[in-house]
């Protein structure tokens, strides 16, 4: 079942222990649930019971609520557990986390350093943390530079992640009716990844979400849930589709043309199209993040549409739906190998509709390659029905 | 489309304002996206781009970026809005929300009281607020109150989530098969309750998640993602289905025992249900949140099982997968008409299995109604196929 394996644990923390080491960081509280389990192999559904990962040069520690126990000793590689309850019987123990969380803070020297990820971690904890008088330093920053380059497991799961996303856009595709609802046409989509991942990959975790957009109004506004608007006679439709195994996500998003469309929306699909492959073809490594947006997106002003586009090219992918670095015009980061990154210039014109294709890459020694293959050339995605 | 009459958002700012008079807060940074919409009627897919809503005595104000600028326009009751810009053309103008932001914030007195939600505000937005020198008082308790009571509005979608969770259960029941994955029994529910909500409810947001643990090892671990491992003979399953239409949640879970079961685990489903129905029996206003856990849990303590408890008897819901206040030991809340609650005792016995049922329950002037009505009696849960 979902997990990592102990020798890239056992990597990622030697690597997160040196940087505590530069940045003269006594100990870490680690929150985030992808950077938890990015550095534990364990993740829960945690909603309304916190739980805590805390790093020390030496030892790894969780903090977790009593119904997670059992799942977390069998996935998490750490070496000490602290579980908190809510039953009526254990109310002589820890009830919440900030009881043995005290604890430990309690015994730990005041001039420590404490590392946090100020960016996904509450004010609440933090105003906790700053009362014990702790010097705080921000980690957010290492955690991202690390998981921005994927090692080979987890390039190994981004690559199904793609080919059940495919497997998924051809079952959509193949059942397209006029008259189905958005939600309709994704679930034919949900229900044969799920045969193939169910036969191909017994016994792990495949997730999945899809935001389609259909007709003009609604295409022109890049982010909305599907919905149950049905698909009428010669409607734009930008279908997004996510999909991730053990984690890892791809994301494969398709234009796509319904009946008899107009020209200016063949046009503007085929840019969208021709400003993708600009991008994809910029993406290398040594070349900065704002190369590749500024790249595509001269290509959609050469041809007259800038005033149409709404946002940058694309986003780091990985075990969050979006991860930085950003594609975008103002990011100086170098592109190196192994970084994951969707590619997805944007079209949206008011009265024609949304032009938008996704696909996720991996940044090769010498360019990029694609987790997501379904045809994306116009012809492919006309369906006069 | 999703959003919340003009005339229930109107009176939830009244109340809010009420609150913040009461508190001596000057204005708001509403941060969590729940309580944006539960204010404004406007959710979007934020992710990498952050959304801020403010509100004061006098006008509410949002800070979006530009991708959202249509839909909110669209959805949000709100008076101005600020937009920030990721296109290149567009470098001169607004390129994050910090910028507006601080703009907004020079113009006010630094002695004003600013009003935050520091349970779900993340560290780094709040250290930029501090700076300010902005006296900050924490308003997550306020929001927590005005939420925990639906109006009839929320209490119209939540019947109807309930009404599709029960159709979801229905189908999954009917299709299910020894050899089908627990991700593919999920998925026969999705396709009937899309079916259905695309056809009583045109242009809406309808969305779901399931939890099917199956098997003794993966039942008694009462929070894990479906997964692709496949139904065996004899297997004890806890399936929990969740599904939403505008943002109201219904939680509907339910324990079943495919082909023979041990006299053990039949006696344990019997125990579970018993213990909901004894729960179900303690919610009525007056009575104190605690006073629902204890009595459940004592009918289960009686039967000799109190050590395979984990966990409390509920938590609130709505627009959350958890909210406040929780059905546990420790909560001295007194339940009032309107509140929404899961009542789900469970008992997770190694070797023998989890057995948990899950209702969502709306407390009404003399007791509780349940708006998931799937059969929960240990004869509508014996498969034996």
């Amino acid at each position: 079942m979902q997990t990592v394996k102990k020798e890239y644990v056992e990597k990622r923390l030697n690597d997160l222990r040196k940087r505590m080491s530069e940045n003269g960081i006594d100990f870490l509280i680690i929150w985030d649930p992808d950077n938890q389990y990015y550095l534990s192999g364990f993740r829960a559904i945690s909603y309304s019971r916190p739980i805590i990962l805390l790093v020390y040069p030496d030892k790894t520690q969780y903090i977790i609520p009593a119904l997670e126990e059992d799942h977390a000793r069998e996935n998490a590689k750490v070496d000490d557990f602290f579980v908190y309850h809510e039953k009526y019987s254990n109310s002589y123990l820890d009830t919440t986390f900030h009881q043995p969380l005290e604890r430990i803070i309690d015994k730990l020297a005041k001039d420590k350093v404490l590392g946090l990820e100020l960016n996904t971690v509450p004010a609440s904890l933090y105003k906790e943390l700053q009362i014990n008088g702790f010097n705080i330093k921000d980690i957010s920053h290492e955690l991202i530079e690390m998981r921005a380059i994927k090692d080979e497991e987890e390039i190994y799961w981004l690559d199904q992640a793609g080919f059940l996303s495919d497997i998924a856009l051809d079952a959509s595709f193949a059942n397209l009716k006029v008259g189905m609802s958005e939600l309709e046409f994704d679930s034919n989509g949900d229900r044969k990844l799920l045969e193939i991942a169910s036969k191909k990959y017994p016994d792990n975790i495949v997730g999945y979400e899809n935001w389609t957009c259909s007709g003009i109004k609604r295409s022109t506004m890049p982010h909305l849930y599907s919905s149950t608007r049905k698909f009428e006679k010669n409607d734009v439709v930008i279908h997004s589709r996510q999909v991730w195994i053990n984690g890892y996500r791809a994301e494969n998003e398709r234009t796509f043309l319904i009946g008899k469309p107009h020209e200016e929306q063949k046009k503007c699909l085929q840019l969208a199209i021709e400003a993708q492959r600009i991008g994809m073809e910029a993406v290398k490594p040594g070349v900065k993040a704002k190369d590749v947006d500024i790249a595509s997106f001269n290509a959609i002003k050469n041809a007259g549409y800038a005033d149409f586009v709404q946002h940058r090219i694309g986003h780091g992918l990985g075990l969050t739906e979006h991860e930085e670095p950003y594609l975008r015009f103002d990011n100086e980061i170098v592109l190196k190998e192994g970084m994951v990154y969707t590619i997805e210039p944007g079209i949206y014109i008011p009265s024609v509709g949304g032009f938008r294709h996704s696909d996720t890459v991996i940044v090769t020694k010498d360019g990029c390659r694609s987790i997501t293959k379904y045809p994306r050339e116009l012809i492919d995605l006309l369906f006069d029905i």
